[in-house]
């Protein structure tokens, strides 16, 4: 299967979540197996190199290719999650939102010092939330981090947030 | 490994969401690449046989490992999401939680009367979200529906909400 044909399947959402925004829905990729496994297979061939020890999805569309990269890969999966959400003891990080503070949290056993960790989630628009999770995980002082989307939009620029030194890789560019 | 490993690995977490409530924490497993891998294989053996055609998985904690099954047996994975949070046409339900109604949502276009549905979340205790849920799910007149948990909580009952002529499953008790 070609790229083209996951990128042709994702849904155009005019006006979501609010006016202006054109949403892009991938619902209508995860609901085909094949598409599921493509998009497996494309992540899977592109970190199994690189000596992961943990995948870190967002909450809660980060939640859906992070796992199953992770089991791939056999390693863990671990969530970050607005707060109030975890049950046991986090570290938390607040950020700006269009309107108004978020807060996003991490359990404090989540991660070690040596873990090399994958940060997921499905969409980069303008990266503040991938953003407040880099500097969660940064505090474990891990090996490394590595951060990936499946759909970048190039033109909102968010992946100018990131240092050169991280490497920021999207699957597919709208 | 034994399934009493996975079992031990749940962390109880006193008085979460709410006082007087152990919550049964499943991220401890997830965190563990062997775990994630352990449960796949359980889940996996287990529904292999069985004809699925779409795994509906439900915010947030269906989503880690309804995927990985998803991908595992080469089917899609559908979401149901709280209200509001899904981009395109929906229908809904709602039902009472014990402080106040909740709705829950499910896209038009994601299933069709051919499907064979495995819904799935990761804990049974009272069941009001699943029941709902499958409701939403008979909307779209699939040919079968199957329940599965990962832990279930035995002395909330929660399973006599379901009808005798579906199968619901649970890995771990409690």
């Amino acid at each position: 299967m070609d790229l083209e044909v996951i990128k042709l399947s994702i849904r155009d959402v005019p006006d979501f979540p609010s006016k202006g925004i054109l949403f892009k829905d991938l619902t209508t990729v995860f609901k085909s197996g094949e598409q599921l496994k493509e998009l497996t297979n494309i992540l899977y061939e592109h970190y199994k190199g690189k000596g992961l020890t943990k995948i870190v999805g967002i909450e809660s569309r980060g939640f859906i290719m992070g796992p199953i990269l992770a089991e791939k890969l056999g390693i863990g999966f671990v969530p970050v999650r607005k707060k109030g959400k975890l049950p046991a003891d986090t570290i938390e990080e607040s950020y700006e939102k269009e309107y108004g503070i978020d807060t996003i949290q991490i359990h404090t056993d989540a991660l070690t010092e040596n873990d090399v960790v994958l940060l997921h989630d499905d969409l980069l628009a303008t990266g503040g939330t991938m953003k407040a999770a880099e500097n969660l995980v940064k505090k474990f002082n891990v090996k490394k981090i590595y951060i990936n989307f499946l759909v970048e939009l190039d033109f909102l620029e968010g992946r100018k947030l990131f240092g050169e030194e991280i490497e920021v890789d999207s699957i597919i560019h709208f």
